[in-house]
């Protein structure tokens, strides 16, 4: 039997799948930050005319869907399964998507970390020759996750500035065993290895301290990564976690340190979406959050600086911090998880 | 690239996975009904010993998952991933249980097609050389499901003769490249096919009606299962739905009946879980029903019917609904989900 592990928790995909489709979509806030350009379409409101701020976010993942399909000129009858999900109890956001586009459907839940989730299984089973194309995504939405996690949004609740942002957006790409649509002559990003997580409990009980919550894990993940792959961080022109924010970004270029990796290299080679996506003069505090963060981010801007030859290898690591509204009541700390996946220009 | 895909919905495993270990563990009402004797172990008390229900279904969890590796005689250092899922929000169940275990873990959610969510997952990834071994497994409980998604246990709510019962239990199976650990002339069970579900919406919105909501989506696996491989329903010697229940699967037989499949193939050849766990003097009205329902049952009654030779093709197909507490709130309608894989004996 054919074996593509190299490593205790990653795998070489050995046909390097193929990015075809992205799409992306942002709310108002999303609107006002420095990576507004980088949207396929931005919400002047954030109900996207809508009845309630939950079928707003489904509208919005399956929008970066239709987009991403759009640009792979695929018709969802040429998707063989769709992978994703959301933050929303029981992902609704993605199970209703999945019921509108009638494509077969893999619902997944990894916290923020969903978006490298779907990438790492939906491209496995397209290396496998499970499937011929594949959409993974996710999505999240300021407006569900704040009354859902924290307070009614009309309490107008002060937040911690340790306190994140989550992302009104979603973002989704198309993988597939060919190049369809890539005109002669474009770049093309593929991926080439997936690192499964695992749930790394560091003890912390805040939950207006994702960043630190989450860190240890994308830790945990990159050292795996790079043992198994036997590369040094500045093998790739960037490593970007999904959503650890100002606070998380600094403790995991801390804790890198601290494992021996260079300094200057973690610095020169290291960035966050949290980080990305809003400038600081937007009131978001901790950064951005959300599985929406990394999709949106990682399917525009990152995508489109691959394309234009910025990066030529890039790990996306989108990071989970794993809890519910009860969970801290009965005591459990937050573990994070983090998944990556390493993409290529060919 | 390979090409495993057979149909538009259905791959073929090439290398036939095996499933080289199970374990389950059932609740209180569970010891007391017709499979109490399949189950590896079963509780007198509910709580397990923990202080809440959350925490007793993660310990039930983690249970089936060591029982499953413990029949493998495999170390969890020898599990390459763990896919498991559950009812609370935000799987808190699998999470924890991925926490403790320590094990590379990819969570889903399918409602309470989990279990075959995960198996469809796992035995894709073993199949495909990402994996030598994965443990698959799902939970429910009847207290954290009750509570969350219907009235707090202790107001004792009157239930309409159509609800059905979250069984407290829990399943896992150990999916490997190798018949590991089984002794030689022992019966081995593997995994054929596997067909991924679409999101079927036939407009049911009583939540105390899960069989009626979910009977469609299983009607279409089966019926799309059939047309991939080219077979009739008498191919297998039972083909099993998860927890459609006692309406749900008078439903599912008249609907393929419908479908123009024969009436007596149909009554010989389908049973349900849910109408396999509970004796009807148990009071459970509509049958079982939760992600533990079919995970428990396939991980005992129905592995071990295969392993002393009373099927020898067996077509799983574990079914989820999906809504949560908020969307027939918002005027949702309940649509359903079933994935399958088929089983053989060799």
């Amino acid at each position: 039997m054919a074996n593509r592990k190299i490593g205790a928790q990653t795998v070489r995909l050995e046909n390097r799948p193929y990015i075809i489709g992205r799409g992306n979509i942002g709310g108002k806030k999303e609107s006002e930050g420095p990576l507004a350009d980088s949207f396929d379409q931005l919400l002047d409101d954030d109900m996207f005319g809508e009845k309630s701020w939950e079928k707003a976010e489904c509208k919005m993942l399956e929008a970066a869907m239709e987009k991403a399909m759009n640009r792979a000129q695929l018709k969802k009858e040429d998707i063989d399964i769709m992978l994703c999900g959301d933050l929303i109890n029981q992902i609704m956001t993605s199970s209703f998507a999945a019921r509108d586009l009638h494509i077969p459907f893999l619902g997944l839940y990894g916290a923020c970390s969903t978006m490298t989730e779907s990438l790492v299984i939906g491209s496995m089973l397209v290396d496998g020759g499970f499937a011929r194309s594949i959409l993974a995504g996710a999505s999240s939405h300021f407006c569900t996750a704040e009354r859902q996690f924290r307070m009614p949004v009309e309490h107008g609740n002060q937040r911690p500035t340790s306190a994140q942002w989550t992302a009104t957006a979603a973002g989704a790409v198309v993988v597939s065993q060919w190049p369809h649509g890539i005109a002669k002559g474009m770049t093309v990003v593929r991926i080439a290895e997936a690192t499964i997580g695992k749930v790394i409990d560091a003890g912390i009980r805040d939950a207006n301290q994702m960043g630190a919550a989450m860190a240890p894990a994308a830790v945990d993940t990159l050292l795996n990564h790079l043992q198994d792959t036997g590369r040094d961080i500045d093998y790739y022109d960037l490593v970007v976690t999904g959503d650890l924010g100002y606070i998380g970004k600094e403790i995991m270029a801390d804790l890198l340190a601290d494992a021996g990796l260079d300094k200057k290299k973690i610095f020169s080679h290291y960035d966050d979406c949290g980080t990305m996506l809003y400038s600081k003069d937007q009131d978001v505090h901790g950064g951005g959050s959300g599985c929406g963060c990394s999709a949106s981010v990682f399917a525009g801007r990152l995508l489109k600086d691959m394309e234009r030859g910025k990066y030529k290898r890039l790990l996306l690591m989108s990071t989970g911090a794993l809890l519910s509204t009860i969970s801290p009541l009965q005591g459990e700390s937050i573990p994070g998880i983090a998944h990556a996946v390493s993409l290529e220009v060919e």
